[in-house]
């Protein structure tokens, strides 16, 4: 057997190992019930101890250093990703390694209380320490990978793409929102209120009616399930894929939107190449093209006239509510300044990613000093929405992701949302028959597109490669800017 | 660090990562869709695989011989298991390991459309080579162990009890079947029929009284959950327990008595003792004693009149039917000879056992040719209970477990059943108050008992000593036919 069959072996196990690893942690989100937490815990521990130990097995290095690139384009790539998981797997010193997750951990239990009663002190000396050991990290990655140290840690979510290209696309989209957004405003001031129906919309008919509309997204449920969790994910593998989701019985739609969000990741991770299954270049090509493939389906198709036209007459029978697709549109298109990331419209959203990519950069290099981050945060959102939150907690305590040691994953969701509008503009070029078919609640014609284009490629290509091989160029925020022009800035209903 | 420090160590680590396995067990069987069998058959596998490398690493074998027992009880015996799962683990050459493993794999498969056309002919080959590499194997794993072939095997199941104390203790049960089952059947026929109201009785307000039983029989669901799985079990961990059951509209005692089955497993497991955790001692005493433990509850406690008498007025209440006491006292208290093991009563379960296990030693030495098991068999089911197999799909083909490769373990059952009737006897005996408990659904004298008497104890005990040190003897089948000639022969409803 050659040393790079072998390799194919190491990692195949590696990853099924992670694949036992995403179902427990599919587990305790969905299923588990609260006294099984610390024994998961441990569970998860000794899982990702041993897939760690067999990344870095001196048998892995010998049969690394002893492999040439095999010559086909795609086990080439593989055998490079194998090198990078190898390298950045032993970059790092144990103490550091031990240090950052007892840091991280820590740090994110603080924050729980702090976000709570809107304390940032409680939590500011813990996320500095979070910070040091980030900034030792990223600057060891960034030598071995050749890359700026935020550059290595942005690699980890998303590779392809730097800070040097995502800064002038930030920029550019902060200028267009001064003007569009006041714009939008002013439009939407000027609609009649059209308010759906009031609840109650059943669970246990949302749930069914979620289902269905997955289903005929396009989610095999031979090869998944849909369960409920207190935060909507995708997880678990491609053979057996698990998305969640919430109910609120006066909402429908936070149901809807969510599963639908969540079946664009699932049908992701569907089509990933199965001749590649478990191999570093079979997974996803990072969390940025997995955000384009659920917002693609969430905020783009869902969004059309042509679906919202399938779906309020199927809510309509449905629930036995007279849901209307003015009321859908209404409600699914609307544009509100607001303080909090998670509850922000697609317009202003791409704001409270640039404000955290924009300080999570400062606070790694240590131009900003953890302490001046309340203030900074409070600045910036002035700046580039004009509001002022009411305490912290609405501020920079709101997300988990610094206090839990995530640092350069921020950028990903505008990446995501910016990539799922360029491919739809490319889908709609492509496939002239698109509306026609949302308009029956098809996603086929859609979803065999992007499984050429974008599933199936697995990890082959980075970000900008794979848009450039999609869409004929990198990512360019223009399609996203016509996208909203056309939605928010011409909107007549 | 000592080497028995060192060892405690790896054991837990073997334990945690044997968790992990038992969550993706009862994942597969409760909540997976059907397309994600083949990953989660290779995530087991991986899972299986490492277990078995950290227990036959060289390091483990070194901390082994270099270990002397600490001196206490409970160390000294763990360090016995730790030695005996060592020596299982490193005593079978690995090619016949694998040769078990696809024999099995392949028999059991074989098996299923076998049994679908009772077509004994179709699986004869497969099961011929099963007894082989079982043969093969139980013949190294007595040599290392001590122990006769069959034994070797039975001790897979349960420590502490061989085929030399079951042979008597069978044989005495054989010659009180014979006198007590047609009295009981005599008596059966002079009772009045008193059948449950006509169902349906809703799945869900099933559920709901299940798991309500289960709660007040003493599980906490802070630590447990209850699904829905084709065939019910006990799975999980300690601070994590499934159990499962199905549900049938028309009859809600299969369900209820089900639940309450797996309850008595499921305390068995949440009362292990915690100071042993993820240690071989701290593992459960065998499946005899785990069959003892669900058999209490669901044999003796649930059918005593006092909680039946509890139980009627509740699922009246619960189910708006007129269910009365002396409607359950009939349902779950009949004598009824049958070709089926899983549908028979208690008293003529043991007699299904009696002829498997006396099977499965001729098979085992080869005084039976396995072409010669179908005559055998229904020979021994006209002798043991006078009834005949309509067909080998009634017969020799029902039960899964020598066709997965399951040899000596079905001794377990009716060890279990009896050593049930000897542990409720003596908890009569130790507490005055339990039948008046009992008739409140209230199971905490009697799991008070259980917990320190068994279910505290751990490993640290084989089966015999364990009922010494319970009930002041070793297994006497005494106690069950006392306990049937009370429920079957003295009954006047």
């Amino acid at each position: 057997m050659s040393a790079y069959a072998r390799l194919e072996q190491r990692f195949a196990r590696i990853a099924t190992l992670n694949e036992a690893a995403a179902m427990l942690g599919w587990d305790a989100a969905a299923m588990m019930p609260p006294g099984g937490a610390a024994a998961r815990g441990e569970q998860l521990a000794v899982l990702a101890g041993l897939s760690h130990e067999l990344l870095t097995s001196p048998a892995m290095a010998d049969d690394l250093a002893g492999t040439t690139p095999p010559g086909d384009p795609w086990q080439d790539r593989n055998l490079e990703l194998m090198r990078e998981a190898h390298q950045r797997a032993t970059a790092l010193p144990g103490e550091l390694v031990e240090a950052t997750s007892r840091a991280n951990s820590r740090c994110e239990t603080l924050w729980r209380g702090a976000r709570e009663t809107a304390d940032f002190p409680a939590v500011r000396d813990a996320l500095t320490q979070v910070f040091a050991l980030a900034r030792e990290a990223a600057g060891i990655l960034g030598e071995v990978l050749g890359l700026s140290p935020y550059d290595a840690l942005m690699a980890q979510y998303q590779r392809g793409v730097g800070s040097a290209d995502v800064t002038p696309i930030f920029e550019r989209y902060e200028s267009f929102l001064q003007v569009s957004l006041p714009q939008a405003e002013a439009l939407r001031r000027r609609r009649a209120h059209e308010a759906l129906p009031p609840g109650p919309y059943p669970e246990a008919i949302q749930e069914g009616l979620c289902q269905r509309l997955s289903a005929v997204a396009g989610l095999d449920y031979h090869h998944a399930r849909l369960d409920r969790s207190a935060h909507p994910f995708c997880g678990g593998t491609p053979q057996d894929v698990r998305i969640t989701t919430r109910y609120d019985e006066d909402d429908p739609l936070s149901a809807i939107t969510g599963v639908l969000h969540e079946t664009g990741h699932a049908l992701y991770e569907r089509g990933l190449p199965g001749g590649y299954a478990r191999q570093p270049v079979g997974e996803a090509a990072g969390m940025a093209v997995h955000e384009s493939q659920s917002l693609i389906i969430e905020m783009q198709a869902l969004r059309t006239d042509a679906y919202l036209g399938y779906l309020a007459p199927l809510m309509h029978a449905t629930f036995g509510k007279p849901v209307t697709q003015g009321q859908l549109a209404q409600r699914l298109r609307h544009v509100r300044r607001s303080c909090i990331r998670v509850e922000a419209d697609e317009m202003t959203y791409p704001a409270h990613v640039i404000l955290r990519f924009r300080l999570e950069q400062a606070l790694l290099s240590g131009d900003l000093a953890v302490g001046d981050l309340p203030g900074a945060w409070n600045d910036g959102m002035r700046r580039l929405l004009g509001v002022t939150p009411r305490d912290d907690a609405q501020g920079c305590l709101q997300d988990i992701h610094w206090y839990d040691g995530a640092i350069g994953y921020f950028p990903s969701y505008t990446l995501g949302a910016m990539a799922a509008a360029q491919l739809m503009a490319a889908a709609r070029r492509a496939l002239p028959e698109l509306d026609r078919t949302l308009a029956q609640g098809d996603f086929s014609p859609l979803n065999g597109w992007l499984g050429t284009q974008i599933h199936a490629q697995g990890a082959r290509l980075g970000f900008n490669e794979l848009l450039m091989a999609a869409t004929g160029e990198r990512l360019n925020p223009a399609a996203f800017e016509a996208h909203l022009t056309e939605r928010y800035l011409k909107f007549d209903f």
